[in-house]
């Protein structure tokens, strides 16, 4: 045995990774926003399969929290929110507009058309399905009428005298970043449209405008990063408590000695004797390749230094200095409350670490559901 | 309307994004790879759910175009495989070691143990489940025999005496530079190493060893990526097809003057009149963030440039001079024949492309299953 640490040769109690979603920090983060958003009502985004975390997991207990009104991209994500909020009252709306072929799908799962463009309120006028928001382009330049197509709109209102419009919405650009200039330019352009627009309920806010301040709630937020512990700036202090965590186990310790090489590319090098310990996780679970020579674990609450390239099912940790606790078996722990942290090593958001998260880890749903 | 293309206002066909998985492309690849091989058996790598496309869906056909050797990393990767696979006679290899309270389901699923260390060979000699492999580490320092470890069992192998050793395998660190001295090194090593062993198959390469030629396949060769349509290397030619595409509808398309911003951040902006399309596909559903202002979809054949931050659901391409072909409705086509350059504009390989690939698309398999 080559191996510096006598507890590596216990057995693993697993092979494979795991997720660990905690429902208790998601409702708590719930009703920050909550508290945020003042007398505005608190919709929930949950879209991407609540950003990767399981809706059929998440959903309900968003409603348990008296959250009635819910954002998904695509018809076929409302359809299947309805199913696990099993029917219900709530509100669930398609942002990425409406599709006339699938009529049937938002009639039946009573989904909210958010019409992005003339053509589909056009299409949407003839035969309605239910409800409906106008999604009003104020900047991002990617999905909502054009202040064009907005501007015939408002000089030829007729087409909407027969709607059940609820909300009149817009997204904001830069909000994470309070000081930017788009903020007060898009809030600007959103009511100045909306006053020449039928009455409805508006609705500018996702986390970052939550966050902005009372100017930015209006009548309806629909924050989405913000219940899953984090915000889209990699610097800003927030008030989110951490969701998610990857336990990957310790499969293997060894004794490096100087010159040894790790991994594919034999990119790392030792440059001293140390200790590593290879994980079963990689990113075929959803750990970014990007985090390669850069990011870390937690062993028993000791940072341990990712050595080397991160391959499909395995990552090599540095643990010198921490062996006692980095056994075979030990979990070695991603995420958690480094969530923003390691999205700043991986060079993207904790948006894209948590959608990027795999059905590989089995998945343990902690708290109430 | 202020949009320059009258065809955008058709309305689109759907408005979720697909994946595409060619299983005659896979099946040619396989054969391909059968053909480098030459006398060594080809097995087939498949863990991570068949490196992201879905193993349910593509080993039975691999089994039909006489692949007898699966690879997956965990057992329960492993259990589904052999369920799939519909019981049958293959050999499955469990390769991320041995773990003995999950001994029924190695039993139950006929799934071969790789021995990657000594406790793990200690353990599986006390009640063996069936057939083992021995991993030895020439090179790698991830999974596998320690240099130590194996001199030690060499010198008293009276412990492998009452085992169904069937391989003794190692893994190759640099396989996509035929250049690089650790090839030559990891194979003096493990030729050395395994004639000092009791008889067994010998097995060294994955796709990049089968490339480096006859004198790496020894009895086994088990690629991955190679059937998958890539290799390891961004920049060398190969024989292998392309084998998936992802399918992102143009769900609007709009016209934009010189000053506009596109996207979070408002990260581009037009220098000059442009037509721009939002597709419906975005890191939610595995196109990386990476790509932000560097990737690109092809159009009708055209290559239409991401511009701005590629976001969760919705990603915003140039098709200035291919709007005819830009309609609403029109596919995006990710991936494909561009997988590897595209792996190169997000900076990574195209494995992490793959396994990333979500599990939104709806999934739609070509070819015989």
């Amino acid at each position: 045995m080559d191996d510096a640490n006598p507890a590596a040769h216990a057995p693993a109690p697993d092979l494979s990774a795991r997720l660990i979603v905690d429902r208790d920090a998601l409702a708590r983060n719930f009703q920050t926003l909550r508290k945020l958003a003042g007398g505005a009502e608190t919709g929930a985004s949950i879209k991407a399969d609540a950003y990767g975390l399981g809706a059929a997991a998440l959903a309900p207990r968003l409603a348990r929290e008296g959250c009635r009104t819910f954002f998904t991209a695509t018809p076929e994500e409302g359809a299947e929110l309805r199913r696990v909020l099993g029917g219900g009252e709530a509100d669930i709306w398609v942002l990425n507009g409406y599709h006339r072929p699938q009529r049937a799908l938002y009639v039946e799962n009573r989904l909210g058309v958010v019409l992005n463009q003339a053509h589909e309120l056009a299409a949407f006028a003839q035969e309605p399905t239910g409800a409906c928001a106008l999604h009003l382009d104020t900047g991002m330049n990617r999905l909502g009428f054009s202040p064009r197509q907005t501007e015939e709109l408002i000089g030829a209102p007729g087409v909407l005298d027969d709607l059940d419009l609820r909300i009149i919405m817009s997204h904001l650009a830069c909000s994470e970043d309070p000081a930017h200039p788009m903020n007060a330019a898009q809030r600007a352009r959103f009511m100045a449209l909306a006053e020449r627009l039928p009455t409805a309920r508006l609705s500018l806010a996702n986390t970052g405008g939550v966050m902005l301040g009372a100017e930015y709630h209006f009548d309806l937020v629909r924050p989405g990063i913000g219940l899953y512990g984090a915000t889209a700036s990699l610097t800003r202090p927030h008030p989110f408590e951490p969701v998610v965590r990857l336990e990957a186990p310790v499969l293997q310790v060894r004794a490096l000695k100087a010159g040894d090489t790790i991994g594919y590319g034999a990119s790392f090098t030792a440059e001293r004797e140390m200790i590593a310990a290879t994980a079963a996780a990689g990113y075929g679970d959803g750990l970014p390749r990007a985090l390669s020579g850069k990011g870390f674990a937690r062993i028993g609450g000791q940072r341990a230094p990712i050595l080397g390239r991160v391959s499909m099912d395995l990552v090599v940790l540095d643990v010198t200095g921490c062996e006692a606790k980095a056994r075979a078996g030990a979990p070695a722990v991603f995420l958690g409350a480094d969530l923003t942290g390691t999205a700043r090593d991986a060079d993207t958001l904790p948006y894209e670490l948590l959608t990027g998260l795999s059905q590989r880890p089995a998945r343990l749903y902690e708290g109430a559901p």
